[in-house]
């Protein structure tokens, strides 16, 4: 269920509630892919970096361990001991990103595996199926995301037909929720706008869409390559169109400036991989934008990442001594970075909520928008 | 200060008393070879896994990132955020098994760095130098460490020259010591022996060693090929000679069982990178033997790895979970298996002590060089 507590703006304060806990809005979501964090962080670490919900990826799961072998083992939560909300994705951007051979049809999607070209068959029911055996608190739409720029007559067949799927997860997920051995009956179900680049695909898809009374609805195929203003234009053509009483989650989503513009236009939820994996790579955020710890003159510098930040890896570690762990090719430089990041992005949310809460976002947005994007 | 508590038969309760805190002997000590532990395990895992004594790499350090710049950080405690004893090697046996084109004169070693060829020149001054710049508890003396076998006239020669080296050793420390600028003042010294597995030559070097009263001794140039029991008779042959009143350690060994044995012949102090190793692949040590996580048979095991292992792994991860990891390639299942197989050498250092003060250790013994050998 989702409350919201207050405006400003398009920008809202707002909290949701799952199955396992209730999440602050707004939020970003820490991605564990496989059912757990690149860069040997687990769930436990994830509660010390302040992350509210987990986002675990379906089509990963569902080839390896196998969402059958997750819910004998109790479901997700159990699996990787995380007992906050988790939401899993549909597949869908796994299925058109990442496998080989695959071929769209009204039924679903048949593609090959991208670890051994086993092939195999997705469609609206079986994501469903799949997420709810992995018993997550919020489950996606099966929906299909097109590269931008796409022919207009291409996308409005596809999103047309994202819009049946759509009606056909609504279907499956009110038949699970009738049986009796759910891992997770309150899973909740949320919808995805499509419709790439075409404002008036993407207000007919969102209007589509809201008619279902979903629990969510998510604005989905954006920062896929199109310029960043393209998919604030997106956002602000389809917000006013999205169930104000329910939550809008910007799938994907962003750097740290495309968070704040996400607020600042009414998003209320998130999730990227580009945190961690900027880490990997020895980018690292701060309040005052981004830096390369790997750059020479960190080498003596005994300072932590940031000074203002209260991470584990703030309150311990040196720039100096990170930068040498990257030189050395050592494990422990990717975990360090990966919690930096991630708690970075959760206190940035920390902040957004305060200033919401505060009647000070328009200040904290104009302040921010010009720190987050330099580079130190 | 090396303090003996108690004996049962030749093995020996003791406390080692460095300039950063007090170790119960018999310990075993945790690799961190270049300033971090491998596997995503920083300085403050290690006080969460019972760790006593950090080991780190002479060799390493000084090619990267410098004891020069380590000494401007603070030292090495600071640098890698540790407070406890460390004990850095001499950097002698890298030199002979990673470097290329190394040279060996009476002065000294010159050698190729294994990270970009370089010429390096290293003898007994200079890796005392290099260890006082890192601000050690424990420096040990530099070394040549034969093959195993080698021509009787080889080790003879090169063990005698390790003699030569160790009274250098000993006068650079003291030249060093009445400095006024040294990072850790306190530091120890330790003398290394040598010989082979020519018992003679063994017990020759360490009555001349003896007589140069270093702070510890350590037996070196074992664990590099020649069978366990050849080990243990050389350990036997030796240990009569070595100091009661002193610390004694032999390097680079190595199983549950070798350390059991190990401490039956009257050894004090244990490294190895064994166990770290050993993880990263999946081969987990238990109370019944060692275990393959990666086995088939561990796919829907909802037990932790150990149900008797109270390491932070155990007390919330199931095996099908670490199995899953493995399988995904994700970097937490490492830092899960190194943090575990850590813990398990800690905790057997534990017993082992517990039964020495109670009297029991030759049933002890007895009971665990059977199970600790199994495979599961
Ligand atoms: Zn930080
Ligand atoms: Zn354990």
């Amino acid at each position: 269920m989702f409350t919201l507590l207050k405006t400003e703006g398009r920008a809202r304060r707002g909290q949701l509630t799952c199955a396992h806990g209730t999440a602050q809005t707004p939020v970003f979501m820490n991605v564990g892919t496989q059912g757990a964090i690149k860069g040997a962080v687990s769930a436990q670490d994830l509660r010390e970096i302040g992350c509210q919900i987990e986002l675990s990826n379906t089509y990963h799961l569902h080839l390896r361990p196998g969402d059958e072998l997750v819910k004998e083992m109790g479901g997700l939560h159990r699996f990787m001991r995380w007992d906050g909300p988790i939401l899993t994705d549909s597949g869908g951007f796994q299925v058109f990103s990442l496998s080989g051979r695959r071929k769209i049809q009204e039924e679903g999607v048949t593609f090959a595996s991208h670890i051994d070209g086993r092939r195999i068959f997705m469609g609206p029911e079986e994501s469903i199926q799949i997420q709810w055996n992995l018993g997550s608190d919020i489950a996606m739409a099966f929906d299909e995301c097109v590269e931008n720029p796409a022919p207009y007559a291409y996308v409005k067949q596809s999103c047309e037909r994202t819009f049946r799927w759509l009606e056909r997860c609504k279907t499956e997920h009110a038949r699970l929720k009738q049986l009796a051995d759910g891992v997770n009956p309150q899973q909740m179900l949320f919808g995805i706008n499509q419709g790439g680049i075409l404002p008036d695909l993407r207000v007919w898809h969102m209007q589509q869409i809201a008619s279902l009374d979903c629990d969510g609805y998510a604005i989905g195929g954006l920062a896929v390559g199109e310029p960043a203003e393209t998919m604030y234009e997106i956002i602000e053509a389809v917000e006013p169109y999205m169930p104000a009483e329910k939550p809008r989650y910007l799938m994907g989503v962003g750097t740290p400036v495309n968070i704040l513009e996400g607020v600042a236009r009414g998003v209320d939820m998130f999730d990227c991989v580009l945190p961690a994996r900027n880490a990997r790579h020895g980018k690292l955020y701060t309040w005052n934008g981004a830096m390369n710890i790997k750059n020479e003159k960190y080498k003596r510098d005994e300072q932590p990442i940031d000074p203002a930040c209260r991470c584990p890896v703030c309150r311990s570690f040196s720039r100096a001594y990170l930068r040498h762990l990257f030189a050395a090719g050592e494990m422990l430089a990717m975990r360090l970075a990966v919690l930096h990041n991630l708690y970075f992005y959760n206190a940035l949310m920390d902040r957004i909520r305060l200033a919401l809460e505060e009647g000070t976002f328009e200040a904290f947005y104009r302040e921010y928008r010009e720190k987050l994007g330099a580079r130190m």
